[in-house]
């Protein structure tokens, strides 16, 4: 971290400020210049808020050169994370597919999708009881009724399930979910990443809407600071001015998370794009960007799915889609 | 809200779509041109899931004409909102401001800057005891403990509390809060809103960091529709790629918002700008665009403030700003 | 076209804009529903100004529903466009790589450069001449010097080139130029865009920095319809409030584009994300997404390019990006 | 400008890299960490490229102190720069409100709209001759006839005139011109912006569509580093998620442009807001946040405007918004 003072910096204030930092336990180098006058940092700086530097009077800037995040840095972890979502491996050379409905909504309908996307070859099925609603009118999901119905699909298919979390206070029905999600919109609830932070589950983070790559990492670091470090990250669209798909796609987050992080990332390109047709362009992109996994939503009758029908595939598409996506991961892992 | 049709929609799924629509209560006038076919629908769309009716085989787009907000929407309650916060009133020509520290850190500090700020013209008291903060390594809040400073200083002083909420669990300690606060990044925690439907006190509903104002909106619409009339909205600027501020404050929401809620909506400078200098004149341009009250940071000594220093102001230059918002308000009120 | 009528809508007002509408040769259909009275127009409504008709005082809102592009409409032109630069085919199933530097420094440099990547694959060069630059201190191009050196290296290697042009004035020096290039800057230069629609060269069209899909196809539109129908555009990243890459690169423009346009669309991963490291896998990710094509940088020294260098690959890297490149055209075209 | 250089940088590269620093007469202060080794340049690096010095392979990351304007930049030139449009007088405590229609139609309607709003009080007259259309096939305005029509109206009333230049080959049909405006989609057509350096008429340089501040003044340099020092700039919205305006004005440019540079800042409410009612709200409070003028769209019957109808105020509701606007000029300088 670097302390750009001001020109007419007093020396007493100079020296109160460099005592605070090493009673921090940092190191500082002085550099002079004719207009500037800098400290340099030295040492663990993830800890050091920079704003409460720049409140100081006589700072003029303050600039990290390091990052902000530790335990979610691939500096410090230069091996990629494998995270064992209940025997199925994602991360360090292991791909999945999550695939099922946007929202369970009855046994018949989340059991058949199972068994569709179990038999094309999904690794885990996907399947929201609680859902994140822009509206108080539309279908807020089944609650405990769909977790139940979930892990029915689970017995009768084997596959892991995916659900997403709202609140740390329903964990206790999350107990038999192998995966728990956390949306877009809850990515910066921080009470809740902190409750994540305890348990030994793994984590499916998502970016949030508007979130940087940074902040969704320092997100990450909140859960693996509790002591839960099987965190899996998730884009899935950011917000931006273009207003022809739901969302943008930032597919280049992928190796910029590949260099700064140990992580796996997957993509979800059903919420990104919210357009069907662009499931599988955008599917096939993400595995040549380096993506770790996919997250597809696929509905039985997507005309009839309570959530997000226009961005579900049919079992049939979705069967097609894995065809292409298992030849496509192939071949770039032979590339 | 619109439906227009595929050219080669067949018959059959038209009058499936239609009966479908009619049987939510909705009236349905057709129209048919060269190319296109139009459904218009007639009655409260506010219930009704645009996204379900795109994933309809047969329809090219979907168009909504009305507002998706009913409680919360002028149209339908025409006369200003006046929320009562214990006594001090905000909304419908009553202007407010609210200061006070970014956090709750000693009792000497809370009370102090109670003090000032009252004696300088505050109507309420703020202070973070639970703080949202991007890195889990930064200063979190003293929680339990800081509620109950900020009470002392509201008996000190007589100014009613605001104070933000970061889970519905914590809010048996906020029973003596008089104001309670939605910050940005729980703006779409939806669990969090519908519980803060079932209370009876008033909600200020930050706008959350890439939220639309009907996004906004909606979220108010959520705490509404749960029971809780109670709602303040508040601008705290949003994020942009302009990196010179913190966030780009949107002054333009205050009329855009006066014409389509009811609500008041105050403005947060402190926040938008993360820098000093600027809040004075985005407070006094938040005036002249018809805000209801302002939210102003205040620290005793900001340069030791564990949270958000550079933009806080001291109790002095608070003072001075009072002195030009009372005088801004008598100004705009009779002009 | 949907125009929405207030409630209280005068019928003497409305029968003029209809005779308004009818007058421009659109047939209109009426709905009339409860709280809402609505006009669509029947017709050719890419030559109506929707914010014409908002300014009507008897309007609430005004709708498009076809797009307001007809030449770059694929519905109007349902095969792909294939642009033929100066016989190297571009669109339709022809895929090219253009490769060269940012900026044409010495003739040794574009010689050199042109013939590294003439042997690696590369069917077009490119190289600047004129170079738009943030700060007026930076290096500014060689110009018409440029050009020649750029018409020399196309003599010795026989490569069509590539160039950008900044000011319609400046045309005469691109007669032997054979793709002439609009830079991101100038996407709506409409000057500038009205003069190439005079010419019968093919023109690469970069996307704005800060452009829709619709007002990207509005300026290919505008070199269409001055009667130049070579246009191939040019995703390069858009303005996002992310400041990890450059630009946010949106591949989902791509099957946008083709579902919009018969145009063909290549992508540009070095201006994109501005990192070499991050050039490989967002130029095979394009071509997974459905890309006609990439723009890719490459010198010959990049620690000493005068524009540029931290995105350029060098030849060595290129030639292994090329050999990557084409392997996974084959791949997804077998697919 | 600081050079954090990589952890196992050789000394001969580093070496070559602070010879070729001192060449450009700068001077070098280094600075050794645990981790990091940092070379601070000292003197002016306004004319140092970044990016160049980023693509050296020793270097980690590159970090800018000082603005890269030296013109525009208040640390050169404390004092407010009074731009005099043929005896107008702008910025400096000299405030003025440009007024008149989005095009030039006809000579009735520029000569009347011209006596309307001198007699309400504008300082000068604005009309566009060359209109930066999206479509193609909308009005583009009546050019060098146009031009013609403008003087007309600027002989008639003594208003000093504003219009837009599209194209520095039009510069000879701008003789006769006040103040020259180069538009948001030119504000980076650096030709024009060169060629406007080199006359000695005042520029309106509008903030680009997605320009930051940086590149806004970068822009604004690149005028005066030609020679012509009499720059105006005008917020008029920027483009964000927020679709509910046309765009989002930026007030919070107008404190943040004060404390970088000396030249006079106008806001146009008309453009950013694209919404009549929005206009008075957003003047007021461009005047509380420090504007040196404003520039507003007046015409004489908005609905029947060839263009920006929905955004014109007709002349009698300008009255009364310069009646306003004078009292709390006149306020806010006594505040």
């Amino acid at each position: 971290m670097i302390i750009i003072l001001k020109k007419q910096a007093e020396e007493a204030k100079i020296n109160a400020l460099k005592k605070e930092m090493e009673e921090q336990g940092l190191g500082i180098h002085e550099s002079e210049g004719v207009n500037t006058r800098i400290l340099g940092l030295v040492g663990d700086t993830s800890v050091v808020d920079m704003r409460h530097i720049m409140a100081n009077s006589i700072v003029e800037n303050v600039q990290r050169i390091q990052e902000p995040y530790k335990k979610a840095n691939r500096k410090f972890h230069p091996n990629d994370t494998v995270v064992d979502v209940n025997g199925v491996k994602i991360g360090g050379g292991n791909f999945q597919v999550i695939a099922g409905p946007c929202s369970i909504e009855t046994k018949e309908q989340i059991t058949e999708v199972a068994n569709d996307v179990k038999n094309s070859g999904a690794g885990l099925l996907r399947g929201g009881a609680f859902k994140p609603r822009t509206s108080p009118y539309s279908f807020q999901g089944l609650h405990g009724e769909g977790l139940e119905l979930l892990l029915e699909a689970k017995k009768a298919t084997g596959l892991p399930v995916v659900t997403e979390i709202m609140d740390a206070s329903h964990l206790p029905l999350f107990e038999d979910v192998d995966l728990i999600q956390v949306g877009a919109r809850n990515m910066q609830n921080f009470e809740l990443l902190k409750e994540l932070g305890k348990i030994n589950k793994p984590i499916l983070l998502k970016r949030g809407l508007a979130a940087t790559i940074e902040e969704w990492l320092m997100s990450a670091e909140y859960i693996m600071a509790g002591g839960n470090e099987n965190v899996i990250l998730c884009e899935r669209g950011i917000r931006t001015y273009e207003t022809a798909m739901r969302n943008t796609l930032d597919l280049s987050a992928i190796p910029m998370i590949k260099k700064k992080s140990h992580l796996p990332v997957m993509v979800d390109p059903s919420h990104a794009t919210g357009i069907r047709d662009m499931v599988e362009p955008m599917a096939l992109a993400a595995i040549a960007a380096g993506a770790d996994g996919l997250m597809v939503e696929v509905h039985n009758d997507p005309a009839k799915a309570l959530c997000d029908g226009p961005q579900s595939l049919t079992p049939e598409q979705f069967d097609t889609l894995m065809k292409k996506v298992n030849k496509t991961r192939e071949f770039f892992q032979a590339l």
